[in-house]
């Protein structure tokens, strides 16, 4: 019995709000469940030093939590000096994972900058946050082919991302706070919408895991992803 | 002519919407016109290590914007590694007013951190987070207040404020960007309910000023105080 | 009844000190009553990057102490590895009052760094550092003058700051640390040599103010600037 | 065909020499081919604050790569200032790993921290430091067996760790630089010396990867581990 | 011929002033030629983590230069974010060279801290430090003892420092900086009054030098440190 | 008697193991005793900014110690953020010495930098960083005049370094730790081949000397650099 009592294989909802930004060139707030994330995609008309002159655009994401997103409040990493390294690897997972859907020749010598930041936290963030920053990095994408800046279309595939873990003996899809904090095994899985893997990352938290048990969590993270597939086309043509 | 056609002693559309964040002690967004900060009030049973034993409360504030919030992205706080000094001022200015509305003996040994987010910046972002950071304030006292674990009420005062300037020659109340970014001369005043002064931070941005336009600002500034602490009560009440 | 004894409208004795440091192109020693600081103009033949080819020179200040300036030893902030937001706060104020009596077109393409250091802390540090900041950069100025490379002479009018308060209830000019530490309200006056204001910087540390009351504390502040308006004549001529 | 001339499922040649570095509790010396990696753990009785008293030891890992380990020379981390988010992520990997493999009970509230410093790079480098690390940890708790400090083995399981990847779109086994620069796919897997899994990090670093993709390289890690398990247990026999 | 017209062995003249601040428990001004350094030393009745409880006094040191004290002017160290490795270097060795003169079990569990900070630069700004910090030293260890706190003088002998150089291949005694320049071999000594060696750091700046040349220096360096021990004695007398 | 049972005059055993990073231009694993060294030398077809268009090479020089080097663990600089004081004093120490070994117009407009990391620290680990950083700067040296890239030898003299001290109130040679962390003076001495002198840092850890002892520290130096300059021709010529 999950804390939510959720079946094994529900999501939590899921809604995706774009436009709520006026400045960003795209933007959106992704709800999934009570992890509400706010996703922006800035864009540059340079790229970093080691990209210039190579024809390649780039995308890079980066992360951070509000203070009061968290049960108890959680230090501002502005005050602190530096980001964390978990805050690091977030945003580089994030970033990696949104390129693997974008065709950088035709994106062209650009930079696009997705910003997650979250506003409330239970679980997830970082798959929220993909699958947000996509929507966000989408509808930069539209603004520059309406504009005619671009003429193909880089954007080869929508890039989706749940966590799924073993929970209480048995694996469950979509992994709220509750469950992430006892799961003896916790993996995030970033996909395609064809489905084919982007990043797969499980960790034994408590216990260690079986090929088995690895497969099984890959199953639910496919119905999730059909799921947080649809949310994203929802939103990118309301 | 304001660029927003608004008239001289016009405030900016004002809405405070409470409890947007589920963890924190008190929350709310705060919008003035396209001006839209998150505020949150998180609370804590220590206080500061110059309070200890002191019998004395400390309320403080963080500031901080979004990358995505302005038309042309800012970089990240926590990634250049440090707070800005205009972060800082900006985040002692919020503290200072704060605490001048509250009984620090009466709020007993805690402290109470307002944190204070820029969504989506037009202007005046100080201004909304001291007046939004108010209500996140009250809020969380009253939950400490519906616990029981405070007796007296430690709030003595509403706090309120607004930026006004010279835009044109012209004494205007509430700039926006469009106004702020070209004003001769730049005022925030800082007000309790009862119109006493907490903060007069007046400013030369390129032209000096005269005591007469000074106290024509701070005419102004009534007025709007008098709009903002109407929709702080309309927010708490409901 | 003032700790010094003084009036109620009686300034600390005042005296500058120039060309004490052989190295900068303009330097003074200030000494408002036991408030001494060490202000240096540095010129440099280029300009921040925001204003290459702009023709427009740059005016601007940072400030320290000197771990031994209070009573009780003071970090030095080298190896805390930061400034304070208190100083930061303090030197963007210096810099912008000084800009406020600099024409920046006449000045031409090159910056000024004002440095002013404080040897000895007894209250209005910042104050005594405008006041005394003005007087190097008007030396160095002169020196740009005597030598050619400046034909038309930049500074519009001389900048002066003054600190004035309600301590024991009254209105009194230019606080002293006994002083400071206990007032009620703390206003800092930037003005002009014809009295122009260049900040206004009111804050209630203890005690909120009323309309009244600040303009109390700009009669005094009027009265105070006149005499550092002579003291640094007096400087400049000798 | 591989640029080493390795079969498809052929490791590098391992070797693990331990007793390296006279005052650390363990290390050891391991080479992975021409990925060369010094370990060592170092005891300290007291744990982290969140541990106190809670009778659970802890195990952390720090990773560094010496300038001159690669093939044009990387920046020392501590002239730059901060640990890069790489290095913090293959930190962080490094520690989870371990524990894994640890009673933290058994141990009992005692902190051994592993160091994995790269002498030499040739790729695999955060994989031959969670090998190698296992070894040096193993070292340390055998001395805190012979003293008598540790009554239970607090160790459950060697831990192992290789990476596979898909080069010239075939699945190979131990990728050394030539071929990681250029896979599409990279996978780290880290394994119990009973093949239970502890982490998988797949990533598409150029192309996206099937499911049958992933188990390929699992089928491949698998016989990796048991060459690793062979050169741990020779290494902590000898 | 020695830029300054001065003989081979003759030193600048030398000036201390004392009680230049009214805070600190000792403090001086030290002129040597050009060079200006003010000196002062603040009491602390704790000492650092790893001297508790051991009966033992510490005095430590803090060098500084103000932006303007040289002729181009250098960068403020707190704004660039930490001190410089020459800073470092030279506050350690000031450090050192003060506690060789002083009986740290009679000065008793507390800590003296001498911060040097350099008003105006032409060579030698270690060595006045040096000389200098002892005045302001010996300054606080007499407040301690009229204030009946310490019984044993705990001054066992003054401390001076002199740097010497090959100058034109000449051997020259204290080293302005229009010869420290150029100079082929730089030497500082540290000495006590009794002309025991505290510190000998030569360095051969351009050229290497014979055992017979660091005697040389030695030699000019003793006739320094005797001129340096009459201007400590009758600043400490006056 | 000292702790090892070695004469007064005599070394700890040398060995210098040349070749062992296959990407470094030079490197070697110097070991005194039980102090080992790592000593990597790197090339830069690029010299720093104040150097360009000077025709001139540069040497300069990193220093690191690996956290289990010493007997209790050592924190990591890059964990701490930065390098301490004593790290940035050897470093610049080891590349002011490597430099006097270098005709730097024969080099050329390129730069070589010089890492070296402690492996096993006891005692004298910056003489052997100097020492062993030589034989990895020859190494680099002689690469590029085997690839034709340098005409002449820009290497003018063997750098040789020992520390000396008066331990137990005798002078003795190439202290260890066991000595160095009682001994009352410690002496580092770089000289030539030929014997002329580098750097000589001579301090009073806890006793001041005379200027006798001085040269029989200098004695013994002349006899250690011997020795070391034997090993170092054996290691380059082998």
């Amino acid at each position: 019995m999950r804390p939510s009592g959720r079946n094994r294989d529900e999501m939590r909802s899921i809604s995706i709000e774009t436009g709520i930004v006026k400045h960003a060139a795209g933007s959106c707030l992704i709800r999934c469940g009570d992890t509400h994330v706010i996703c922006t995609a800035s864009l540059e008309e340079r790229v970093p030093p080691w990209l210039r002159n190579s024809g390649l655009g780039w995308v890079t994401a980066e992360y951070g939590m509000l203070p009061g997103a968290t049960s108890s409040r959680n230090r501002r990493e502005a005050t602190a000096g530096k980001q964390s390294g978990r805050t690091q690897e977030i945003q580089r997972l994030i970033g990696r994972s949104l390129r693997a859907g974008v065709d950088r020749p035709a994106l062209g010598e650009r930079q696009i900058t997705v910003d997650c930041d979250v506003i409330q936290a239970d679980g997830g963030t970082r798959c929220a946050s993909i699958t947000g920053g996509w929507v966000a990095l989408a509808l930069a994408v539209r603004s520059l082919m309406n504009a005619g800046e671009i003429k193909t279309n880089p954007l080869t595939s929508p890039i989706l991302a749940v966590s799924c873990g073993i929970y209480g003996g048995q694996p469950v899809l979509d992994l709220d706070y509750a469950e992430d904090s006892v799961a003896g095994t916790d993996a995030n899985f970033v996909m395609t919408g064809e489905k084919r893997l982007v990043e797969v990352q499980g960790s034994a938290e408590g216990a260690t895991f079986a090929r088995d048990e690895l497969l099984a969590l890959l199953d639910l993270a496919e119905i999730g992803c059909d799921r947080l597939a649809a949310a994203q086309q929802a939103a990118l043509a309301g």
